[in-house]
C-alpha cells in the first residue's frame, strides 16, 4: 500500500466512525424530545425523528448535497444532482481524502441534526404534513444554501468564517427554523394563563431527556473530532479534549446557575446545559486551548438556562427550548472564536485569524457577527415564507381537540404508551 | 510496519467496529419487542435478549463456528471446535485477513441476530426453557447449516449465491423459525374473536420501539458494510450509501402506505419499514446501485406493511411481525440482486453474475431462489421437529393463567414494572 | 508515512473508540441504576449520571490525571497538572504512542465509571451536595492515587501485579467507597423489617435495567480491549473473545444459580451475572485462555448473586448491589489471575507470572492479593474519613420525608415522571 491508500484506509475509517455517532444522534434526539414533552405525543415526538431523517436522507442525496458541496457560485452549488459527477463535482470537498460516498453520509448527518432542531418548534401542535413539507424544504433549499456559504466555497467562507463543525451551519440554523415556527404556530394550549404568565409544562420522563443528554454528548466526539475528516497527526484528538471540557463546564454551570436562579438543581436544565455548551464548542473546538474550552462551554450552560426563562416569560412557548439551547449557544460559540481563537490553533487548521484576546484585533470577530447575521436571515426569511404560505393554505396547527388529545392518537391513531394512557383517561373519568 | 501488517491493523479496526455495532443490534431488538408488546411481559422480552445472546456466545464459540465456516464438506463444517486449529481449520474465511478471534465474533455477532429474530415469534406466550432449548439448537444446528451452505464453502456458495451480509442467511432464516413457533404455540389470548377477526394488541412502548428501530438502523452499517470484512479502497463506504438509502425509502413508502390503506401514519409501521427495507438491502447493498437501492427499500416497506395486515386477517398472530418484517423483506432482498445486481459491482464483489435488468437473463435470479427456497426447508423442517417434539413433551406454553398475568412474573417472579402494575391492578379491581 | 506516523494513526482510531465506549458506559450505569430503584428517584439516580462525569472531566483533567500517571514517587504523580508538561511529564504512559489528549480522555472515562460505581451507594437517600463533594474528592485524590500504585509508577505496579483494564483499579475501588457509603447511610426507610429482615423494594424498571445491561456489555469490548491502547498485531481482539466469553457464561451462571437458590429465573440478577463476569474478566481478559474466561466469568456471576442475597440478610442496604457486582466479582477477578494467567499471554503482556494452574507457585497470587488489600484499604480509609466528615457536619442523608417524596421532587423540585407520579398520588389518596 502506498502513502495515499494509507491515508485514505485511515480517514476513511475515522470518518466513518464518526458519521455513525452524527446518525445515532437521531436517537438521542428521539430522547430528549421525547422526555422532554408529554406522554400523549411521546409516539409522535420520537417517531418523527424516523421520518425527519428519512426525509433528510433522501432529500440531500437527491438536491441538498449537490447546493450545499457541488461546484457552483458563491451563493450556490450547482452540480453533483444525485452524487453524480464524481470528486470533481464537489471541488469544495476536494480537501478531504475519504470516497465521496462517505463525505456524503457525514454531512447528511449534519443535516438531519440540524432539522432534528428545527422540528424541536413545532413540537406537541404542529401538523404532521407541515413537518413533512417542510422537511423535504429545509433538507433541499435551507439547509444547503447556509452550508454551501460556509462549507462549500461561498462567500461566508472566503471570508475566513471559523464554524469547524457547525454551531452556525448546523445548530444556529436549526434553531432559527424552529423559532419561526414556534412564532407561527403559537403556544401550546395551556401554557399561558390570560395574564401572560407561563405554566410549567413538564416533559414526561427524564430518564429519556437524560439518556438522550448522554447520547447526545458521546456522538458529539463524532460531530466535532470528525469533523477534521482526517487522522492526520492525532489533531482529531485534541478537538475531542476541547469538546470534552466544555460539556463538562456546561453541565456544572447550568446546575449551579439553576440552583442560584430558580433554588432547585433541575435536571432537565443540566441537560441543556450540557448541549448548550456542546453547540458552542462545535464551532470552536479546534480553534480555543482547553482554558477557553471550559469557558466558553460554562458561558453558554449559563446563559441559556437564564434564556430559555427570558423567552418563557416574554410570551415564546418553545417546548424543548431550541433556540435558546441551539440558537443562543450557537451565537456565543461562533462568536466565541473571535475572541479566543489561538494564533497556534488557527495555523494548524488554517482558517482565520487569531481572536481578539490574543491581539488578533476585531478582524476575526467581525467576520463571525456577519456570519451569524447573514446565516440567521437567510433561514428566518426562507423559514418564514415556507411555514406562512403553509400557515395560509393547509394550516400548521392541528385542532384544539386533536392537540388535547395528542398527536399520537389524532396524527397516527395509537398512542405510544396505551396502557399507561388507559389508566389515565379511567381515572379523569372517574374523578 | 510491512503492507500486510498494515492491512491486517486497518481491516481489524473496521471488522471491530463492525462486531461492536451489530452486537449492539441486541439492544436494538430488546426496545424494539419489549416496546411492540405488553407491559406485562416487558421484563421478559428484554430479558431474554441477554439470554439469548448469551446462549449464542457459548453455543457458536462451541459448535456452531466450526458447523459454519470449518473445513468439511458443501453440507457441513467438521473443523474448529472451540475454536481449535487456527486460520487454518477454516479455509472459507482465508479471504479476510483480520485475526480468527476477531471472524469468530463478527460472525457470532450474525447468528445472535438472527436468534433475536426468531424468538420474536414466541413473544408473550412461549415457556423460557423452551427459549432456552430451541435457543442452543438453533446456534448450533440450523444457522450454521445454512451459514455453512451460502457462506462457509458450501452449496449454494459453490453455485454463485449472491447474499452479501445475510438477507437469507441471518434474516429469513430467523423468521421461518419465528414463523415455526408462532405457528405450532398459536396465537395470543385474546389476538381473534370467535368470528377469527384479529382484535389489535398494541404495544406498551413506542418510544422503545421508535429507539429500538434507530439503533438497528446505526448498527446496520456494521452489519453490511462490515461484511466486506475490510477497508480495502473504501468500497465499505458505498455499502453503507446504499443500506442508508433503501432504509430512508422503506421509511416513506411504509408511512405513506400505512396512511392510504388504513388512513393512519403509523408509527410501528414506519419503524416495521425501516426494518424491512434494511432486511432486504441486507442481501444486495454491495451489488446494486444507489437508485436500485430506493427502489429495494421502499418495495420492502411497501410490501411488508400489507403483508403484516394480510397475515393476521388470515389467522397468523406473530407479535412483532417477525415473518414479514424479516422473511418477506429477506425474500424481496435475496430476489433483488437476480434482478438489480449491475456489472460494475458484481466485478468488484466477484460474486455471481449480473441481475435479469442488467442482460444478465434469468441465471442469477433462479440461483437466488434455490438459495431462498433451500434455506427456508432445511430451517423450517428442523424448527418444526425440534419444537413438535417439545410441544410433545414439556409443551411449548405457559399456562393460560400465566399468560393472562404476564411472563415477567410467572416466568421470572417479578414485574418489570412493579409500580405501574401496583397502579393498574388496583384500578382493575376498582373498575 | 513512516510507520512511526502509521502506529500512531492506528491506535488513536482504535483508542479513541474505545475511549467513546467506555464514556458511553455512562449512559449505560444511568439505565441500570434508574431502572433499579424507584420512580420517585429516577430523574436523579440517572441525572446524577450527567452530573458525575461532568466533575470527573474537569476534576480528573485539573488534578487527578497528573497524580494518576505523572512523573512522581511510588505513591503519588507530581507533575503534568492541567495536562500541563506534555508526553514528558507522563512517563509512565509513554509505553502508549497515541496523542497525550487521547490517553487522558481514555483514562478518564475510567475514573468515570469507577464513580459511577460509587455513587451507587448513595441511591435513593444520599443528598446532592454529599454526591458533589465526594465526587470531586474521589476523582481528585482517591481513584488517582490507586490508579498511580497499580499503573503509573506506583509500588503495586513495580510488584507485578496483572491488572489489565481495572478489576481492582477501577471497580473494585468503585465498590468499596459504595460500601463505605452503604454503610455510613443506613439503609433505606422500609428496607428492613424490625425483626431485620429484608423487603424487596424492586427497581422500577425492567427495560431500562436489561438495556443498561446491554450497552455495558457492548462497551466493555471498548473497557478490555481498548485497555491494549494499541492495534499492533491484532491482540486486542483476542481480549474482545474473553470478554464476551466470560459475560456470556456469566449471565447464565447467574441465571440458573437463581433459579436454583430461590426459584426464579430472575431477569435484575441475570443482568448482574453479566456485570459481574465482566468485572471479573476486566482484570484477567489478557491473561488467561478462553476456557479460563469461561470459568471466570461463570464463577463471577454465580457467587456475585449469592453474596447479593447475603449481604442483604446481615442488614446491608446495597440498592443496586455494587459492592457485590463490582467488589466482589472485582476481587475474583483480580485473584483469578494468579491462579489462571497463562505464560504464552504472560509473555505477550509482558506483566507478572504465570497463575498457579500453570506451575508459577503462589508468587503471582500472593501479588494479586496484596494488591487487592492495599487498594481496598486506601479507598476505605480516605473514603470512610470523607464521609464521616460529611456526616458528622452537613449530613450525608437528605430528611426522611424527603426520602419518602423522592429525591426528584425534594432535591431537584421536579418529578421524573410527573403524569405518572400524578396517577399514583391520586390512587393513593383515593386508596
Amino acid at each position: 500500500m502506498d502513502a495515499s491508500a494509507i491515508t485514505l484506509a485511515l480517514d476513511s475509517l475515522w470518518v466513518m466512525l464518526a458519521a455513525i455517532l452524527v446518525i445515532a444522534m437521531q436517537g438521542g434526539f428521539a430522547l430528549l424530545e421525547a422526555g422532554s414533552t408529554r406522554m400523549k405525543n411521546s409516539g409522535h415526538v420520537a417517531g418523527k425523528q424516523i421520518i425527519s431523517f428519512a426525509i433528510a436522507s433522501l432529500g440531500f442525496w437527491a438536491i441538498g448535497f449537490a447546493i450545499t458541496f457541488g461546484n457552483g457560485n458563491s451563493f450556490i452549488g450547482t452540480s453533483g444532482w444525485f452524487l453524480s459527477g464524481g470528486e470533481d463535482a464537489f471541488s469544495s470537498l476536494s480537501w478531504a481524502v475519504v470516497p465521496l460516498e462517505l463525505k456524503f453520509l457525514f454531512q447528511l448527518a449534519f443535516v438531519g441534526v440540524s432539522l432534528a432542531i428545527a422540528w424541536g418548534g413545532f413540537a406537541e401542535r404542529g401538523k404532521l404534513i407541515v413537518y413533512f413539507i417542510f422537511g423535504i424544504i429545509f433538507t433541499m433549499f435551507i439547509y444547503p444554501v447556509i452550508g454551501h456559504w460556509v462549507w462549500g466555497g461561498g462567500w461566508l467562507g472566503s471570508m475566513g468564517m471559523q464554524d469547524f463543525a457547525g454551531s452556525t451551519v448546523v445548530h444556529l440554523q436549526g434553531a432559527v427554523a424552529a423559532l419561526v415556527a414556534t412564532i407561527l404556530l403559537g403556544p401550546r394550549i395551556g401554557k399561558f394563563n390570560k395574564d401572560g404568565s407561563p405554566n410549567i409544562i413538564p416533559g414526561h420522563n427524564q430518564v429519556y431527556t437524560v439518556l438522550g443528554g448522554i447520547i447526545l454528548w458521546i456522538c458529539w466526539f463524532g460531530f466535532n473530532a470528525g469533523s477534521t475528516m482526517a487522522v492526520g497527526d492525532g489533531f482529531f484528538t485534541y478537538v475531542a479534549l476541547t469538546t470534552n471540557l466544555a460539556a463538562a463546564a456546561g453541565a456544572i454551570a447550568a446546575l449551579v446557575t439553576a440552583k442560584l436562579l430558580v433554588g432547585k438543581a433541575d435536571i432537565p436544565a443540566t441537560v441543556n446545559g450540557v448541549l448548550a455548551a456542546l453547540v458552542a464548542i462545535t464551532a470552536s473546538c479546534a480553534f480555543v486551548e482547553p482554558w477557553a474550552a471550559v469557558v466558553i462551554g460554562a458561558a453558554a450552560g449559563a446563559v441559556t438556562f437564564w434564556t430559555s426563562i427570558y423567552f418563557e416569560k416574554k410570551g415564546l412557548d418553545d417546548p424543548v427550548y431550541a433556540f435558546s439551547v441551539h440558537g443562543i449557544a450557537g451565537v456565543i460559540g461562533t462568536i466565541s472564536t473571535g475572541l479566543f481563537a489561538s494564533p497556534r490553533l488557527v495555523e494548524i487548521t488554517g482558517i482565520g485569524q487569531p481572536g481578539l484576546f490574543y491581539g488578533g484585533g476585531f478582524a476575526q470577530l467581525f467576520v463571525q457577527v456577519i456570519g451569524v447575521l447573514g446565516a440567521a436571515a437567510y433561514v428566518a426569511a426562507v423559514s418564514f415564507a415556507v411555514l406562512f404560505i403553509l400557515k395560509k393554505t393547509i394550516g400548521l396547527r392541528v385542532s384544539a381537540e386533536e392537540e388535547m388529545s395528542g398527536l399520537d392518537i389524532s396524527e397516527h391513531g395509537s398512542y405510544g404508551y396505551p396502557e399507561h394512557i388507559g389508566i389515565i383517561n379511567k381515572k379523569n373519568q372517574a374523578s
